[in-house]
C-alpha cells in the first residue's frame, strides 16, 4: 500500500489537511509547533500528560516498567512556550459538534489562563470546530467573560465568529496560529 | 510522635531547611513556586514526567488503569512559566557530591535552553550542592560555554562561586531564586 505523502503543489489557499486526512487537532498543532521551532520563530511545546505512578517493576537488564499508574487531572494547560519574547500559554480543544461545551474545560485551567494574562503573558483557548474545518482563538479575557457570565453553556459557531479570531490553515505550518498571536501581542502593546 | 512544624520565629538568616530536613530539592522548588503563585508574583510549574503508555485496562465502574508504561527522555526541561512578563525556563539539578557532572544533563536540554535564550527568554540551570547546602543559578550562556568548551567534565564548588549566582535560601519561600532572576532580567534590559 502506498503511503500518502502531502502534495506540495496543491492549492494552499484552500487547505483542508486537517479535515480530509482526519488528522487529530493535537497532532496538527504539534507539527505546527515543530515547524515554528525549526524555523527559529518560537519554542512552544505540549506538556506531557500527567500520570500518577503507583508501581514500577525493575527487571534485570531492561528498562524500568511501570505496571500500575493512573491518569491525573492536568494542573495547568496543554501548551506553553515563548514567541516574540512573550510567554505564550494555551489550552487546545477539538469539537466534532457545531459547538464547544464549557464543561470540556476545567475551571482551574481557565483560572490558570486568567493568572497568566494578569502577569503579562499571552493566554488563550484554541478550538477546532471539525464540522466547519475552522480553528478559532479566544483571548482568555473574552473567553472568561463568556465562561463566567453564566448565560451560556457553550460557544457555538456564531459566537466563534463574533468573539474569536479565525486562524489561517495552510500547508506549512498546518495551523498558522502565531499569525493570530501577532494580532493579540500588537493589541496589548 | 509529634509532627515537626517549621518554627516561624527561627533565625531566617541561617536557614538550613533543605539540608536539615532532608527535603528533596525538587519538592523545595515546587513549594517555592507555589508560594510565588499564591502571592501573584509568578506562575511557574514543573512539567509532568513524560511517560510512554503501552497498555491500559478499562475496568467497569472504576478509573482507567495503566498496566504497561515506560519513562521517556524529557524533550525539554523541568520547569517553565512567567515572571515579570518574561518567559522563564530552567532545568533543576541536585548533587550530593561536591561537583555537578555534565553527563547528568542531556545535550538537547542544553540546546533547548540556548534556543530559549535566543528567543528572549530567561534560561538557566539551577543546581543544589547538598554537601555545601548551597544553590546556584547558571545563566545558560555561561553554562553552555563551560559545557561546550570541552575542558571540563563538571562544575565544582569553585566554578559555582566563580560562574554562578548564589540563590538566597529562606523560610518563605524556601528557595528565593526569583531574586537571582531579577538580577538576570535587569542585566539583559
Amino acid at each position: 500500500m502506498a503511503i500518502k505523502y502531502p502534495n506540495p503543489t496543491q492549492n494552499n489557499t484552500q487547505p483542508n489537511h486537517l479535515k480530509s486526512q482526519g488528522m487529530m487537532f493535537e497532532n496538527a498543532l504539534n507539527l505546527s509547533n515543530e515547524y515554528y521551532l525549526n524555523k527559529g520563530i518560537a519554542n512552544i511545546h505540549k506538556k506531557p500528560t500527567p500520570i500518577q505512578v503507583v508501581k514500577v517493576d525493575y527487571p534485570k537488564r531492561s528498562a524500568s516498567k511501570i505496571v500500575e499508574a493512573y491518569y491525573k487531572t492536568p494542573s495547568t494547560t496543554d501548551y506553553n512556550g515563548i514567541y516574540r519574547g512573550k510567554y505564550i500559554d494555551y489550552e487546545a480543544k477539538e469539537t466534532i459538534k457545531n459547538l464547544f461545551p464549557f464543561k470540556h474545560i476545567f475551571p482551574h485551567q481557565v483560572e490558570h489562563l486568567v493568572s497568566i494574562n494578569k502577569l503579562g503573558g499571552i493566554a488563550f483557548v484554541i478550538i477546532y470546530f471539525r464540522s466547519f474545518n475552522e480553528v478559532f482563538i479566544f483571548d482568555i479575557e473574552i473567553f472568561n467573560e463568556l465562561y463566567t457570565k453564566g448565560e451560556k453553556q457553550s460557544i457555538n459557531h456564531d459566537d466563534a465568529l463574533k468573539y474569536g479570531l479565525k486562524v489561517p490553515l495552510g500547508y506549512r505550518p498546518l495551523i498558522d496560529y502565531l499569525k493570530v498571536v501577532d494580532i493579540m501581542i500588537d493589541r496589548k502593546n
